[in-house]
Order: C-alpha cells, then structure tokens, then sequence
C-alpha cells in the first residue's frame, strides 16, 4: 500500500509510531500498537501505529518527530507501507510476565529494542511490571545491566585504576561528590564521576556543580578533562550511558516503581560505562529515606557486592546514617558555598559533611591499597590540595577556579523559621526540608533553597532560629512558607 | 500559574492529556504523566501531562483531542494551572501489583477512573498486568464485572426472564447467534442480542448482520425493537454497554493478554446490562482455538457458573467441538448466505450449523422451563417461524425482509483451491482460514471471503474442489493465495 506522507508536530518522547486513518489500519488489518514497515526507495523504518478517524485521512500517513528524526520525508511524497512483525522482544517480555527466567540473548534483545525505539511505552511498561512483580534473578540483573552497557555510551578510559563512587540518595546536601573527587584526584587517583541532576531532591550533583562551571560536555572533552585532572564532575545525562535506562525510568514513574535489579543495573551501568575498577557505595538509611531500616540496608549491600563482582569491579558498600540532612545549606548556591567553606577551611564549614567526606576518601585510598590512607586525606585537606585540585577540576569544565563563597547569592526574600517552643530537636524530614527548597524555586533557581541552623538531638531554646528559607519570587517564598509545619520536631 | 490554551489536533484514544513545556513543568515540579488541574470560570478538569521542548513554547499549554472535548477552549485564552494529586486509584493498581487482593470499592473506583479517562494507558497497564500477573480471586473477577456494569451503558428492560447466549469465540462462520435468536425469540423469550464486529475472524455476527440491515441504534431505539419483535441483532460497540472493557482491551492487545478474570468480566458485563437471566455459553475447543483442550475447557466452564452466579444469572456452559469451521460460508455475504438457506429449508444449507443452532435453542428452552423443548425448535424451524421471526427483525432493524440468498453478491474474482493428491481431510487450520479471508478483503468488505466445500474426515479425490476463494480485488486475490498451503491437510 502507498499513503501519501505527512509530518506530524508532536513527539512521543521516544518511541516511533505513524498515525493511520482507520480505513487504511482495516485495510491492513492493524490495530492500534501494531507495527508497520515504510519505506522510500532503500530507506526502511519499523514504527507502531495509532489509528484516528480524524486527524489523518485515507491515503495517508503521519510521522510523529521521534519517526521523523529517523526517516526524514517531503509532505506529500508517497511512502510504501507494508504490515511488519511485532519485535520479538515482546515475546520475551511476555515470557518474564510468565515467570520465566530470560537468558542473556534475551535481554540484550530487549535493551537492544529500548533503545531503538522499537517498543512502545506500553510494552516498556510490561516489561517493568515483569521485573517488579517476578524481581530480577542476580544474573537476570547482571544481563541486564551489561545489555544497558553494551547499548549505552562509554568513555573507554585506559587507566588501570578508576575509582568512582555513589550514593543511593534521598538526603539533603550530602554533598560528599563535590569533596571526594578532588581529595581522591591529589592522591593521584583517577575519578571520572558522572552525577545525576535533581529527580525529587532540591538539587542534584550536577546542579550544584553547575553553579561553579559547565557540567555538559560531549564524551571526548569529558576525556580530555579527565586526562588533564585525574578528574571530573559532570552530569551523566548529557552524555548518555545510558539511555535504555532513562527510558524505562519514564515508565517506572507513574507508580513509583523500582524494582530492584532496575535500580542497580541503572547505577552499575553507569559506573561500567566510564570503566570503573573500584567503587564505592553510601546507603543511608532512615525512617524518610528510600532505604529505610538497616535490614534492608544490608540486603541491598549484598545485591550491589553480587552485581559488582559479576561485572569485574571491586566494591565497598557502606551504610550510613540518614536521619537528617548532611551539610547546612539546601539548594544548589547554598550546596556549592558549603563545599567551597569546607575546602577553604572557612569557619562556616559544616563539619558533619567534612567529615563524611574524610571517611569516604579514607575507604577509597584504602580499597585501592595506598597506605597511612588516613594521614593523607587529612594532609590533602589541611594543606589545600584539595581546594587547589577542585579549581584545578573547575577551570577544566569553563568556570571561574578564583570563585568565592560570597560570588554564590541568595534570593532576596527570605523567611526565617523560628523555634515555637524550646526543647530538643526531636527529628527532621528529608522529605519536607526538600518539599520546602523545591516549592521556593528549587532546581531551577540557584539561588533558592533554605539555610538549616539545627542538628538532631541539638538543645535550642524558644525562637531560636531553626533555618532560613531563601527565594527569588515573593509568591514561592510564600508558597514554601505553607509546608513549613512539622518539618522540624522538638521534644 | 496562567498559560495561554493552544489546541493540539491529536487524539490518544482515551486518556485526557496535555501538553507543557519543559520550563513550565520544571517550575511546576511536575515529570511526565503527572498531573494538572486546568480551570477557566468554574469549569474544571484534570489531566495528565506530557512535556515537550518545541512544540509548546513557554507560558503555553496544549490541549490534545480528548481534553478539548470535554474542556473546549479559544485559541490563546489564559487557563489557570496547578498541580493535581495523581488519582487515588493509582495507588490501588500498585496495592494489586505488589499481589494484595482489592476491594469492591478499590476495583470500582479504578473502573471509574478508567471510564472517565482519568488513567494513562501507562498506569492501564499496570491494572492489566497487575490482574495478568497475580490473576484475579472469583471475588475480584464479580467486582470488576459488577463495577463495569455500574460505569457502561444498561438496556433497562423489565421482563421477568430475558434470555442470552455467548460464544467464546474463534471458529470460523459459527453463525449460531442468527438461527439461536430468531428460533427462540419465536418460541415467546425475550432475547435482546448485542454481538461484536470482526477482531481476529473474518466476520463477527454484528458484521454479517449488517450485510442484511442495520445494526447500530441508540439504545432507546434497541428497547423498541425488543418490545416489538421480542428479540434483536446489533452491535454492541454502538451502544457502549462497556467503555472500561473496550480501554482495557486496547492495551491487552500489544502482548495479546487474556487475564482470564478480564475475559470473563468483558463478557458477563455485556449480558447484565441488558438485564439477561437466562445465558447460554459456548466454548468451541481445538487445537487451533483459543481454548485448546477439555480440560481447559472445563476449568473456564466452572469460572464462568460461579461469576454467573454471583451476577444473579442462570447459566448453561456447554463444550463444543471446534476441530473445524461450522457452516461452509466464511465472509460476511457467505456467512448471511448460509443462515438464508437454512431458514428457507433449501438445499444447500450447511447441516453443521443447522443442528448446532438447534441444539443450542434446545438448551435455552430447556434452561427456562419450556417443556417438548425439542419438539417445539424442530417445528418452529420446519414451519418457517422461524424464517419469519428473522425477517420480521430485519425488518425493525431497517432492512428488506424479503432478502434472498441470490441479493447477497459475492467477489468477482475467484480462486479455486484443489487437493494435490487423494485421500482423506486429516485438520483443517481455523485460524488460517480466517487468515486467507482477511487477506481477500474481510471484514471490511463484504463479498470478499471463502466457501469451503469439504469436512474432516472426508474422503476426497485428486483435483476435488477444497475451497473457493472470493475477493473484489484482483491483488488481494493473490495475496491471498499466498497463504492457502498447509491451511488444509490430507492424510
């Protein structure tokens, strides 16, 4: 059959469908989600179709953009189309749903299918409802996450020795990324670390970075830089490890899925993508966090240490305590200001996040074998080879390495939370205190966010201040100022 | 926040959504598939969101088709926006996932939210893979039924005994529905027949029906038609008894997915909303059936009588012979055919059909009481009560009741397909010959088809005549052709 082309002004975020009027789709004998091959002299291109009554008339067919992209056409130039095979991947899908085990063929079929755009998201959710209901066998989730490799991007660093590290996330600030790498890169390690922007929190790794210098780059600069520093602090998603990953994360969405093999295959992946050796892992746990008891703290560490051995890396999963944020500052200038107190030995350094950051590198020198691993974190620190490091790091990626604590401002309107009662800080919630940053203009304004005075079990008196909510925009501040009830609790 | 309202001519066949950008849902914090609340005076609605970079610009919002429908707005005017709470039904499709058993009211309110278009097919999904996956309790199964009665379209007759019959669906011609209905509906029951149009099959009776009049009416204008010929033939789609079904269909169709607690609903659905109390199911079985073994047969047999039950109705399930096409037609004009001839007592009539329909009428007069109930299908058949009870729906369904078999053309192209070599018909592939049917034009059009003139069993010589092909297209012949070998098989 030949239908006369049409381009279509919508994108469907990722896989490719036609739209065919219903006549044409009877003609055929198609329905909706079913897939059709076009073609134009040698140019091929399987998409699934959805039918209308309306928008596309008999004869003719519409390409949405993401079809586009792949067949480019002129309007109204007439295009083959003949009824094609559904992907096999739907059958092995359909096999998981079943229960059944899939082997390694069977998976990379998958990924391969993702990331093509040769399923639809309904069969994308299929897929995830299978992993989450059946769970992901140890070598399920290792097949997985080599197939999520394998069609992903990679650095291919020749280094034999890269360490890298991740934090499985859900707490303010903690911002240890932004201390580790430098202290790691002075003692002569190579780290090319990839982070995440801002999913739920107030801000993310890159976002906060962001603020300092460029964190975008295409992989041979990210490279380059790497060459030039020992390291990087770049934001993963501009260079795509892992697209398989970011599709199937659209789809996990609406119910808040994570089944758990997804979630370290889409970590481990990434770490595999810059070739990794050596990394670590932060869990912390508590009662407003995504890993909420040490129990199932303990049952992912195990997970991570099985899947980290199948992919050839050494692995020091640690657990640590995530009952209240680490660091002071909520939000991305106020995250930033925090690191550049600390490397700058400024007497606003909050010392909580220091430390933690102390203990990470110390388990890094450590895994890799350098000796007195302790003494030479703290030299590295005190002596300011890691302030140096980080500018070093901050120049390479464009920005400004004389930057200062007071070049990060604040937004103008600002809202401080007082004590109503005096007492102890009973508990915090990670959750609310990110709410609050979020709601005040949170990650897209940098200087937004809140300023936290208090640490658990801390004595304080009444109207004592407990933080300051900082925004750009009266109407959020205001707005932030509704969620602020029993965030903080005192006893 | 306020956006400009722009008009998106798309539709996503159901669900409500629009369109943001990337910008504005940033601000918002709202991801993909989130939801919004739109508002202009008074009137609001909620709907889900996709994000985009290009297609909607800054301080803009796209309303799809759907939306539009029940928000219509002028191009440019401000709507005002806010984040919504995603339905709380949402939460009751992962309680299902996550294997918990839910209650009447949770199954309600996710039927509900289906009808009204509040779910994405990405969140149906889950509901389908949910019930796939975990299958459905006989509790679940009657909820569902009874909350797709509750939401669908009701015919709302009042006769004390209405009776019904159901085929599961998958033979070839089968027609039995056209004989069943006039034969008892002459006998004095109320048989008030809603079928379905052509999914896999060459034809369905709402197809064949139609070769001969009408078969889309409004549901007031169906109760008319009841009251005054005791019975009727049309099609279900017309009158949406079962709008959650048809969504749910959609989305079962990618993996071809028959949660059997689903299959079950659908088709008890359908007979309590026009208040059936009498039903008759058939579950044809064969090795190229969808039901494939007695076991299986009988397993269905004993889920359909308990959700029977619970609905309040009486129910007969009988297992039937599927090996082979009933009746010698296959093809809308075919299939109509053979019902006039057996009607009309001539000679060509496919005995087959003629005494399956008998046998089924006999069952439904037994079910209700009627005494002699052989004697009296024999003699309502033989007397031409029958044949006049037929003619006298057509009639009120708008066609000519003086239709004789000749008015009913069939393609002028024709292929016929010989036996290679003799002997004796060893299978016959239902699904293949639905298959060469479709291909020669069914269902869309109504003389294209295939006569089939040999049964299992026979013997047959060399160059015998196995089936004649029709098509109105000289290239669908062809086509068709290309499927014919191995669709019949000599031993």
């Amino acid at each position: 059959m030949f239908l006369k082309a049409k381009k279509v002004d919508i994108s469907t975020g990722g896989p490719l469908v036609a739209l065919l009027n219903e006549k044409d789709a009877a003609l055929l004998d198609l329905n909706p989600l079913d897939r059709i091959e076009i073609k134009k002299g040698k140019h091929k291109l399987t998409v699934a179709i959805d039918i209308t009554d309306k928008e596309i008339k008999k004869g003719h067919i519409g390409l949405l953009k993401e079809a586009l992209k792949k067949f480019p056409i002129k309007k109204g130039e007439k295009l083959k189309v003949k009824v094609s095979e559904t992907p096999h991947s739907i059958e092995l899908i359909k096999k998981k749903l079943d229960g059944q085990e899939l082997k390694k063929s069977e998976i990379d079929e998958i990924i391969k299918d993702i990331v093509e755009n040769d399923l639809t998201e309904i069969e994308l959710t299929y897929f995830v409802s299978a992993s989450y209901r059946n769970g992901l066998t140890n070598k399920e989730t290792e097949y997985l996450t080599k197939a999520i490799i394998k069609h992903g991007g990679r650095l291919k660093l020749k280094n034999k020795i890269i360490v890298d590290k991740h934090c499985t996330g859900g707490l303010p600030n903690n911002r240890t990324t932004m201390l580790v790498v430098p202290i790691v890169a002075a003692a002569g390690l190579t780290i090319p670390k990839t982070s995440s922007r801002a999913i739920t929190s107030a801000a993310g790794t890159a976002d906060v970075m962001e603020t300092l210098c460029n964190v975008c780059f295409p992989i041979p600069k990210v490279k380059e830089i790497v060459k030039k520093t020992n390291a990087c602090i770049v934001w993963g998603g501009a260079i795509n490890l892992a697209s398989a990953d970011d599709k199937l994360i659209k789809v996990r969405h609406p119910l808040r899925l994570d089944p758990e093999g997804m979630l370290l295959s889409s970590i481990l992946a990434k770490k595999a993508a810059v070739n990794s050796t050596h990394v670590l892992i932060d869990i912390p746990i508590g009662k407003t966090m995504k890993v909420k008891t040490k129990k199932e703290g303990k049952r992912l560490k195990r997970k991570f240490k099985v899947l980290g051995k199948s992919l050839g890396m050494k692995m020091k999963v640690m657990i640590s305590n995530g009952s209240q944020p680490i660091g002071k500052g909520i939000g991305s200038n106020l995250e930033a200001r925090d690191i550049l107190y600390i490397l700058t030995k400024d007497k606003r350094a909050p010392k909580d996040l220091e430390n933690k950051a102390i203990y990470m590198s110390i388990l890094i020198l450590k895994m890799v074998g350098i000796k007195s691993a302790k003494k030479r974190v703290k030299e590295i620190l005190n002596l300011g080879l890691a302030n140096a490091k980080f500018r070093e790091i901050i120049k390479a990626q464009g920005g400004n390495p004389k930057v200062k604590p007071e070049d990060l401002k604040l937004g103008k309107y600002k809202f401080e939370v007082k004590a109503t009662r005096s007492g102890k800080i009973s508990s915090i919630d990670n959750k609310r205190i990110a709410k609050i940053a979020r709601v005040a203009g949170c990650p897209e304004s940098n200087e937004s966010g809140l300023y936290l005075e208090i640490r658990l079990r801390q004595k304080i008196k009444r109207n004592q201040l407990l933080f300051t909510i900082y925004s750009e925009s009266k109407e959020k501040l205001k707005y932030a100022k509704s969620f602020v009830k029993n965030t903080i609790k005192i006893q």
